[in-house]
């Protein structure tokens, strides 16, 4: 009896070790499936489309047209070219205020030498096709619902986060009586399921990713198509799963779009009943070689804004300190340029809005800044333009709007004109632009996630940036 | 003869200066529409597609069904808790690793005053209604295609920069003969148009919002469809127009995407048939308090990468010099902190990639960037993480799944969990996880975009960044 005793526990004594070992292993080890997140993934979903593309395309092509030309002209012909105009024969006063020639600019083809060009060229055909897989998903792709089709279902809106459940609405077959109707679906990120079972349907494949249900009565199946769940099981953060919907004859598909929810990033603003600039904005600047101009500033923004906190990117060969209260003076490796100072002061700011201006500005009485939080706080626009008077007494708001032309391979074409889209409803002085003068006020968020690309070296006073913008 | 030349003159130099006024007027006001971009435009579109959700909606409720609770508990319930789990009865040893307890952690609530509380969440609530406005388009809602409508139509994939046209791709009606065949169009964003007209097709509202075609003959009207084009006319840089189409009895709902294409940022990676670690990675790092330590790391990194540029965030309160050949040296204001001082080295990377590293690491000859860069170039991922080996011998890499769980008014709740998602096909001694170790190489572009949030302040070995991240 001692020995079986004394057996047993080394027999328990042994195995206890190993079946923690297990445990441990099974815990520690969630999945062993692999995934693939190489580049060709979103083909086999353009290839489901591709070929239904091709069935829905009907044989019209004998139906003779006429062209339109107002509006052919208005397509895109995926090539452009940037050309200035060529220069007046003769040269009159005010030619470029009344006649304004365009001028080009083509860095690319003028920054490589000949016979390195070819090969820039091919290199950058690479990385942009990279780009492309990583930032397309089947959610992009052309879809076209097929017309007498006896399945309803979600064209859009239908969204899940990674490894999570919905249910998928709107699913339904509305065909005549027949013995027996039947719908599948099929998944390749997910699995279906269903959150209810009805009486009279039969399912096949709950949980996996290929589901039929069918049934004779047609009203059962609908009332089972209502709790019909997609759950997303291979990982992915921002992608969309292709669902194939299909019924005897007829074949819908429809995405649903993988991933995790914006998160916001909310601002404490201060409010007491009138915006509170120090709460609400960071002024930002960036400076050289005129350490008095920058001081000057600073004075007159505190005759208006005393406790307004002022962010100073500093590229000086010799920096001096710049101090006083809430001034925080951020020190650059020499000559590192205007936008890596801007892209690094924005860095910076933990206000809701950030005001970007020149070291040389100068804050007077008609520098209103509540008057830009106002247009922030009560339109979705991302920027507020201001105007800047120059010595001369001439005031600039630098306001142009920004046409991109598709161009294809070669890349688009970039077309800045003098000018606005609209006037702005509530705000009779303000319009919409797309580039503004380099005094501005924005959302930080939005021009941190734009930011300013610091491998730009100088020449900034028409800020670029693709945002909703208004000027006064 | 000359009285007249001479009040002809007259006229001519009189009216002159008012034509050329007139001129210049109407050159520099493109358009004198107002827009309106206050936060109620998105709700136009969400209540056509409301009313038709509603329509959509079958009465099968008289039809019973039995719950399935495997999967009504994987359903987000919009309200999560943040709790954390009690301490054990009995304290085992290895307790915490063999049954890891679950800590909570939820500063909102304990961050302010009660009296406070109430006024702070009606505040965020408002701040994320406004963030809301702005994020969604109309693209985002949910749209059902009616079953057994004539009607062809593309449900996804339609795309046209702002105030450019485009051919509407795919639609069609496909119904019995009738005496004539009439569908139609309506915008709210754009106007409608044809690029080519076709014999027997009458054609009302060409280049406004509302379009009818109509045709005695279906498969010229088909034909005709083929040729329809649309031009957004109401500018915004990122929206969706929600486009209705029609015929007796039938009513088709889809979406054009309006907006900017996305311009990439490419870098040249100077390939020249192995990767040029110089060209493509920058190492960035911050330091505080620990200079030894600081340069213990660069030159460490010497002995391998020689050339490789190191960016420094020094937030240091008596800042001293650090200097070497490819070494950038920013200094902060004194103790602005950990994400502040991420942020700004990030903000200043010109390369493809950028490598984070603490300023107390030491890089061996097991530090192969190589194998980091490969994982970047050869997959979609965005970020990799390293390990790192403790004077102790023990190797951490702290890759965890982070998962969201929807939480409704009260904010969402995030768990993060030891683990990893899959394993990388290709890569077998890499994993996909959600969080790794602060010893990554990632993705300059994206890294800029998400950014660290200068808000928060220390402790902050777990990147918590909803990249895809892979860890060896």
């Amino acid at each position: 009896m001692m020995r079986c005793l004394v057996q047993k526990k080394t027999y328990l004594v042994i195995l206890s070790p190993l079946l923690l070992f297990a445990l441990l292993r099974y815990w520690t080890r969630r999945a062993t499936t692999t995934v693939d997140v190489g580049p060709g993934q979103s083909y086999k979903a353009q290839n489901v489309l591709k070929e239904r593309l091709q069935n829905v395309q009907n044989s019209y092509d004998n139906i003779p047209y006429v062209l339109k030309e107002s509006v052919a002209g208005r397509l895109a012909l995926n090539v452009c070219v940037c050309e200035a105009d060529k220069k007046p024969a003769i040269d009159l006063p005010f030619a470029q205020v009344l006649f304004p020639r365009v001028w080009a600019q083509d860095d690319f083809h003028t920054a490589f030498q000949e016979a390195e060009l070819a090969k820039v060229k091919s290199r950058r055909q690479q990385e942009y096709n990279s780009f492309q897989q990583r930032y397309q998903t089947p959610a992009d792709l052309l879809v076209i619902a097929e017309a007498n089709s006896p399945l309803q279902y979600p064209t859009q809106g239908v969204e899940v986060r990674p490894l999570k459940t919905i249910v998928i609405p709107g699913l339904g077959l509305k065909e005549k009586h027949r013995q027996l109707h039947t719908v599948n679906l099929t998944a390749t990120l997910g699995t279906f399921d269903v959150l209810a079972t009805v009486d009279g349907v039969s399912i096949r494949g709950q949980g996996v990713m290929h589901m039929t249900l069918s049934s004779r009565l047609l009203s059962t199946l609908n009332r089972q198509l209502q709790f019909v769940t997609y759950t997303n099981t291979l990982f992915h953060p921002r992608t969309a799963d292709t669902v194939q919907f299909e019924t005897d004859g007829h074949q819908s598909v429809f995405t649903i779009k993988v991933g995790h929810a914006v998160i916001p990033k909310l601002y404490h603003s201060g409010y007491t009943g009138e915006y509170n600039i120090s709460s609400l904005v960071t002024i930002a600047t960036k400076t050289f070689l005129r350490y008095d101009k920058l001081q000057d500033l600073i004075d007159s923004i505190r005759e208006f804004y005393p406790t307004v906190a002022i962010v100073i990117a500093d590229d000086n060969e010799h920096p001096q300190p710049v101090m006083g209260p809430y001034i925080e003076h951020y020190i650059m490796p020499f000559g590192k340029g205007w936008f890596a100072g801007r892209n690094l002061a924005v860095s910076q700011v933990t206000t809701k809005y950030v005001l970007w201006v020149d070291d040389d500005f100068l804050f007077t009485s008609n520098t209103r800044l509540e008057n830009m939080v106002e247009i922030l706080e009560k339109t979705t626009l991302d920027m507020v333009g201001g105007a800047v008077r120059e010595a001369t007494g001439y005031t600039a708001t630098y306001r142009h709007t920004i046409s991109v032309e598709e161009g294809g391979e070669e890349g688009d074409c970039i077309h800045i004109r003098n000018g606005y889209h609209h006037v702005i409803e509530g705000f009779p002085n303000c319009v919409l632009a797309d580039a503004v003068i380099n005094f501005f006020m924005g959302r930080t968020d939005k021009m941190q996630q734009v930011g300013f690309d610091p491998r730009l070296n100088r020449v900034a006073h028409l800020v670029l940036q693709v945002f909703d913008a208004c000027l006064p």
